[in-house]
């Protein structure tokens, strides 16, 4: 069954403290090719029968309103994938 | 600056108590075109310099130890973005 995956990240301008702790955490195990590390989510929706504009079109409705918090987070990106 | 972006999600035969919460949200306001959700993680890393070879060695490293835990996650992609 088809798939639309959706992006979600802090947005660029907020710290992110996981993300902090994650590159803290490969910095102290001599780690330095990355310089910064930030954690966002990835959203898998099933969908049931073939995506069509409609769905696409719901999809990110619902990545606007119930996946993500625009106050802090921005929706980066929406694919189908399979 | 080059960003190695890693997704992680949980394994398909765990219960996704999130994804299931979000699911059931979807259904009470009346969507049925989604039969499920899962949600898992987006990391950004973000390279200094150009990525070769061992820096991405270094990335499925760093995404298998650290960024995931393999008991109850797989890492479903790794991939250079910019």
């Amino acid at each position: 069954m088809p798939t639309i995956v959706v992006d979600v990240m802090p947005k660029a301008e907020l710290l992110d403290p996981q993300g902090k702790a994650v590159a803290g955490a490969l910095a102290r195990q001599g780690e330095t090719r990355f310089s910064s590390v930030r954690i966002g989510k990835r959203f898998e929706l099933t969908v049931d029968g073939p995506v069509d504009d409609a769905t696409l079109a719901a999809a990110r409705e619902i990545a606007d309103s119930i996946l993500s918090n625009s106050v802090i987070e921005d929706v980066v990106g929406i694919e189908v994938v399979e």
